[in-house]
């Protein structure tokens, strides 16, 4: 139903994520990719507030839903590419320093359906605090037809 | 427990508007605002994209959020703040043409609790498509101290 | 894609719903059917309530989910069945009254997936008041296999 | 802002939950209590079941619910109760056995809003699967004049 991890697909996933206009006009990066898992991360800068200088909810919420379709894509079949269907967010708490980071997880990996938890920290001074929690679903669709 | 809408609030609409980093990095602007209701309007570019060229989930995700919070500051009381709690989005359809518009309407205002639904939709060779319906929560904060 | 509600299938969704032993558990009763569109009805009793003497969340949530299944139901393929993925609600107001009335209507109806706007209101004495606000995803499945 | 948790508040969780009848007519159980933790099981009957024999979604959803509920009443002040706001449930995979277990563990507890993260897992032959994740947000109101 899923596949291994190997280079071929981590490469696909960085080209992916390099073809992203949003990710290069945030600023955000990759971080680590692995079956089922990706983190991607975010300096902060002016550019990716809200008006009381924190990270704006829609960049935490853009990370986490992208960390999720590239979690997912990790596990999918060849052919196949990574759509979010629908995606939930709770913030836990303002989302304030000097770095995001969202680490999406695989919970359960389906045929073309895949739910993925994804965390959203903020490192501040150094120190990590949970900034928001995510459900995404994300559905495998075939590379042009069904999109 | 609300307010009318008056000048001195459309007012502070736009000023925190403007004050967001995110919104002008993304080039999104405020449309029409009324009592419970906000719009906010955001032309294509590739910086905004995903890798097929669609609007990405996460712009479209950020403008339901953000017009969510202003529909609901439109009927806060003096001296409060919106909050986004958390929010739920369902992609509807690739959101695919030349203009996003997201309206956000308050469903039920509380003291402290605004629940709103915000509908996105994208505006292709003239034609208006749905893209996707946001329920969002938002709390009234007071300006300083609870953020 | 889709087809056309004749009363093969309104009679299908009589059915599926007369086999659920939750509903009648809960004491709920279908409503009105249409293509898209699917309501279901629950007079109050203490057994369905929480601590206050509201209807349970759990209930105006079960309603919810379960009008937006038969709403896709309606929609779908021959020899396809609903299934839930996920689901979202808002709760607007605590529950309170004789009757719950939810109403789910297609937003998008898609080839495997369907997104589904439910609404449930609560009658007492007899006016109706919005109770919660649910965004439901529905995936059709192979009667069998998939499930 | 919390409090520990001591016997008083255990007793409160129990009678709070003997009061639902929502429980009773489920014929579901309060299981382990921990601060900011809450378990709640629930046997197998076809009066909890779907038309194809699983748990019905609503009920996975009313106990992941209900648990979140508690989860967060644990933490809470003297004098507060808990009203869940909303909540967002994945299903993981159909729930089917002889037993469904839900655990909410509270994610972020603050001063009026608790964000909670429920499992629910399916007993199946004495093999425990993952049946589906929520988040929930739950209110922290007085306990007459703001419900």
């Amino acid at each position: 139903m899923t596949r291994p991890l190997d280079e071929t697909r981590v490469e696909a996933v960085r080209t992916g994520f390099a073809k992203q206009g949003l990710m290069h006009t945030l600023g955000a990066q990759l971080g680590e990719i692995g079956a089922g898992r990706c983190e991607i991360d975010l300096p902060f800068a002016p550019g990716v507030a809200q008006q009381h200088g924190f990270f704006h909810g829609g960049v935490v919420a853009a990370l986490a839903d992208n960390a999720a379709g590239f979690a997912a894509y990790t596990l999918m079949e060849e052919g196949r590419q990574p759509l979010t269907i629908e995606f939930k967010i709770n913030f836990l708490a303002p989302a304030k320093g000097e770095r995001l980071i969202a680490v999406s997880t695989i919970l359960a990996p389906g045929r073309r359906i895949f739910h993925a938890s994804s965390e959203v920290s903020a490192i501040r001074d150094g120190e990590t605090a949970p900034a928001a929690a995510a459900l995404v679903t994300v559905k495998s669709v075939a590379t042009v037809s069904e999109i």
